[in-house]
């Protein structure tokens, strides 16, 4: 059976949602971010990089979102997370996950953790100043060019849909101005209305 | 036909080796970075992220370089570069791909373009020296815990392997310390023999 290590309030919410949405059964660890669970020995021999998700399968652990997220949509055809049989629409998808993991969640780092970005504390307010705009700027890309609508990649709710879910949640957190996001916002709500969203925020 | 726009000394030498090693013919155009030609706007009709790489095929234009290289890998099976029937093996080389693509390259960045992090020249200084210890870290992670070998998932040579060679250029050219790294220097050198590699340096 499949283990996730989820750590509330984080990116991990993508792969539990994703697993709701399968039906399948699987264990859940909960990890406690703010504690710093995740850099104890117990959990680094599971994932070394000491950050979650994690999924134990029977093969081994996978770590890093893409990866779990699409490893989940491929071991569990029937629940339709991605076009699998369809190579140029799996990479558009593959493209917006990638968007959101190599550009926009990194360019959230400097304002959750700036001493990870610098070592001189007078730094820090020009670090969130900036990530602040550049992180306006990821979603104004999202917004008027990755996003087709009605779902993130056109027709079909795919992983895509289930990972801005999990990552629009930063527009209000960062009190970015919220009118300029009419299409994000909208897929939010209309997203956070599914059983498997409900089922993994419970 | 495939058509690649590529900038040298940039990572999208990953989707060029991987193009080359698929024996298919693809057009290459060159995008002068150091011009800022990807900001013109011929090129951000293409690629309105004006970033490299881009890859036109005949269904539309695909972006980022984990989709590029997974789409390249599926069009050609016959090229054997992911472990396409395998969803668990498949996962592993997407992982280390996600790793590089999230961890490792926007490490690189206050390296690099420390204004697009801070708008005080002050802080310059303090921002590479951070960076340059998380680059050491992020390549002591695959060192010690993600390379397997002879091939970085293991008996297979993958995208990974020619990712990781492209990325792994840094090593020197951010002078880190090269004992530390054996593993991922001696791949780079069996990598940097295969004529796919040699083909697309030229």
């Amino acid at each position: 059976m499949l283990k996730l290590f989820h750590g509330p309030g984080s990116c991990s919410l993508a792969p539990l949602i994703a697993l709701h949405e399968t039906g399948a059964y699987f264990d859940l660890v909960v990890i406690d971010l703010k504690a710093g669970t995740q850099r104890d020995p117990e959990y680094l021999a599971i994932n070394p990089k000491g950050r979650v998700p994690a999924l134990a399968t029977e093969h081994g652990v996978l770590t890093e979102n893409p990866a779990i997220l699409t490893y989940i949509a491929m071991r569990f055809p029937d629940a339709n997370l991605a076009p699998l049989a369809d190579p140029f629409a799996f990479a558009r998808m593959q493209s917006f996950n990638a968007f959101i993991a190599s550009t926009l969640q990194p360019g959230f780092g400097p304002i959750i953790r700036p001493e990870f970005y610098s070592d001189d504390e007078a730094s820090f307010a020009a670090l969130k100043r900036q990530a602040l705009m550049n992180a306006a700027k990821n979603f104004d890309m999202i917004e008027q060019q990755l996003f087709k609508g009605p779902y993130v990649t056109g027709a079909q709710y795919t992983l895509a849909d289930l990972n801005l879910f999990v990552f629009s949640e930063a527009i209000a957190r960062l009190k970015l101005d919220a009118s300029r996001y009419p299409q994000i916002l909208g897929h939010r709500e209309r997203i956070s209305s599914r059983s498997a969203v409900k089922a993994a925020l419970r």
